[in-house]
């Protein structure tokens, strides 16, 4: 992996706490937004769904799924050119007596402070994604892929 | 159709202009970022991509795709509470010979000027995508389902 887009990817993933979650809903893809929050010691990432969401059973049926995050558009930067980051990989619900859970509510609650109570829900649930391959555009000509290693490598450093 | 619903989902499309867009890659979602233009005599949405773009290949396999559109975060929102809109529809190249290919070309320009020199490479395409039915979510407890008519009608309007 080029060292110099680690940077690059970090920022995206520590500034944009919003991605589209891509899944597999009765043959068909569908889009659906997912705030997330990272778990730097893997794996990857983690999303706080509710039951009711069609992503979720979604999910549940077909573990693969693909998360998109965008920069924000910035002025005089063409939409093409917008830094983004594609992971495709497996989203796994954490159960609660899952060794991992502790940590992946505490990394969520950290991100977002106001969904303490939505833990409370029955119906909500955490689920790890991880990474299988990523695809990183930084602007025009600057897509790099990257392995699950390289990624985990960059969220942890 | 709740009428009410209209001037949010108007406003979102407007001031929104990149999209995450899913396929269907060899069996798996896959999302990616697409600028997106509308055409409110229909089609609905027009988009200009490469055919190096894996998107580009995955919609000539498989025409179903599923578009999301996401307001940006405003503070005080919570993340889960952010406007957005999925569709669920079919994308179809646009050939240059196609009766509509002229205005989805200007309607495209109108919203990306910078992107005429893009109309020149040959290896880049026009698509159409058509909702099938779309999902608004306006914020909590605001979501609402719609069909192409009641979109077509939005944008129409």
């Amino acid at each position: 992996m080029d060292p110099s887009i680690a940077p690059a990817i970090k920022r995206l993933l520590a500034t944009q706490r919003i991605a589209s979650l891509g899944t597999l809903h009765e043959g068909e893809p569908h889009v659906s937004m997912v705030p997330f929050a990272l778990l730097p010691r893997g794996p990857d990432f983690v999303i706080h769904v509710s039951a009711l969401a069609a992503h979720t059973g979604d999910m549940l049926a077909n573990p693969k799924v693909s998360l998109l995050v965008i920069a924000i558009e910035s002025e005089g930067v063409p939409p093409q050119a917008v830094a983004r980051i594609t992971v495709q990989g497996e989203a796994l619900r954490i159960p609660h007596e899952a060794a991992i859970y502790p940590e992946a509510r505490e990394a969520y609650l950290r991100r977002f402070p106001d969904s303490a109570q939505m833990f409370e829900l029955s119906d909500f649930s955490l689920f790890a994604i991880r990474a299988r391959t990523c695809r990183f555009v930084g602007g025009f000509a600057q897509a790099r892929s990257l392995t699950a290693d390289g990624l985990a490598t960059i969220l942890a450093g």
